[in-house]
């Protein structure tokens, strides 16, 4: 069983997937308007928006005639959560190699 | 060819990596610290630090008789700027949809 932050970071894996995704963030589109910028086949688009549905990174919904895929937020938000968190370790340890390297500068001078 | 992005999600989506690149954002580590508190053998863990290697989120040093292990920040950081990207677009949806339910939420009263 794969947790869902892998599922997520597999979703991200990928360029077309993700510039699906900058589509989205901007506002709902049909398949349709999500293949026009891309020289990929309708088949070949609706691949990449399964995986991102089964990722729950993108639901599907009808509106008369028209079926919109829309972004789901949470689990880029848990995504960005995990990144964040460790962000504060790494950046803290970059901060203690700077301290560092700026003392061993001043002490040779 | 595989484009840094992609190739820095595909190394996040597994937890025993995410696992290591927790333990390494709180300093340096050998393979074998790595190992430890995993149920894992040492080839195991090795094939995954080799995926973090080729990601450039993990550099391998000589410290005398060490042999250390370094998480690399900049992969992160860009993962991390193409989330919070995004999060800015999405959470601007969020808020319009939040002030359309608020809307029509008076509307019914």
């Amino acid at each position: 069983m794969t947790d869902q932050l892998s599922t997520t970071f597999a979703a991200l894996a990928d360029p077309t997937r993700r510039a699906i995704l900058e589509r989205l963030s901007r506002g709902d589109a049909t398949v349709g308007e999500l293949a026009e910028p891309f020289a990929m086949t309708m088949p070949a688009i609706s691949k990449h928006l399964s995986v991102l549905e089964r990722a729950g990174l993108v639901t599907k919904s009808r509106d008369g005639q028209r079926r919109n895929c829309r972004i789901t937020a949470t689990p880029l938000q848990n995504a960005t959560s995990w990144l964040n968190e460790y962000r504060r370790h790494w950046e803290a340890n970059l901060d203690s190699l700077d301290t560092y390297l700026t003392r061993i500068q001043h002490q040779e001078k």
